[in-house]
């Protein structure tokens, strides 16, 4: 044993959603007590640095109903069932910004929520769009916008831009910049 | 109306646990239509980034239940009731790897899981520790590590390292080295 391992000896199902599927599982601890563990299971996401062809960063700005507020992002969204996450890059880019890319490439995959959450986000950079069409999803409203990297940076501090996988985007492209 | 804003019209909770607070509700979309909202209001969580007198990040390995995996973060945990961020650090540092520290900044803070989730995280760096004392829940079975920055960075490529705030912390600290 390596002292850290929990075992599983129960799992319930509380609540199968759209994107939340919530057990709560007991669990043998390193010592041999027992604990439970509240575990959110998703299907994972992708999220997609863009940068047009004036080095601006693609944000989409939409209203997150967890938080009641109106942020910007960079575009992403949830795995299909069974989904190549390279594939729902390309499917996200296109449907949330209109635009399609020639070339894709992944640059970090990550777990947003470990400690209670299996999601796996896979991130995406590309400096390659090409036209394509927007087509979001019926329950899905937001605004494409593109900014400098000076002006991501500031929304950074403002809390326009104010959750993960953008703050480590933002993060990207300044490190990108400087190690040019 | 800004075209964006989603109203909740129903909030029902389907489950309250010790981590997950779990609400089914119903909403208007901007376009007058209704659809479903899952939300896991969550009470947030701090994050330090810690280097110590060499320059080293302090990271801790530990069993991730949801996962089933065992990876290395940076210290981090839940706000308690009513705790200020400020105080959660201070105590999350302490307990998880027996340090205190003299100064501490907070450096971002962001929605880990906006699409699901209110989880706000805390993120505070340090370079000025000083000893503490380790106290872990009873629950909780950690291991501490000091790194170095190019250590770090393989953890991350190998996927030791593989949850959103420690990679936003090397990162961080990647960038701190390149603007010195």
């Amino acid at each position: 044993m390596d002292g850290l391992t929990e075992k599983q000896i129960e799992s319930k199902e509380i609540f199968n959603g759209k994107i939340v599927h919530l057990f709560l599982d007991k669990v043998i601890l390193p010592d041999g007590r027992s604990a439970t563990r509240e575990v959110v299971k998703h299907p994972g996401a992708v999220a997609i640095i863009a940068a047009d062809e004036e080095g601006k960063l693609l944000l989409v700005r939409q209203f997150r109903y967890p938080m009641s507020k109106i942020i910007y992002e960079i575009p992403a969204g949830k795995l299909e069932p069974d989904e190549d996450p390279d594939i729902a890059a390309r499917r996200e880019l296109e449907e949330e910004t209109g635009h399609q890319c020639k070339k894709m490439k992944k640059v970090s995959t990550f777990y947003s929520s470990p400690g209670f959450s299996d999601e796996l986000m896979h991130v995406y950079f590309t400096d390659s769009l090409i036209p394509g069409r927007q087509h979001l999803d019926e329950d899905e409203f937001l605004e494409v916008y593109a900014v400098t990297l000076e002006e991501a940076a500031r929304m950074v501090e403002d809390h326009q831009i104010a959750d993960a996988k953008t703050v480590y985007a933002v993060q990207y492209m300044q490190l990108r910049a400087l190690q040019k």
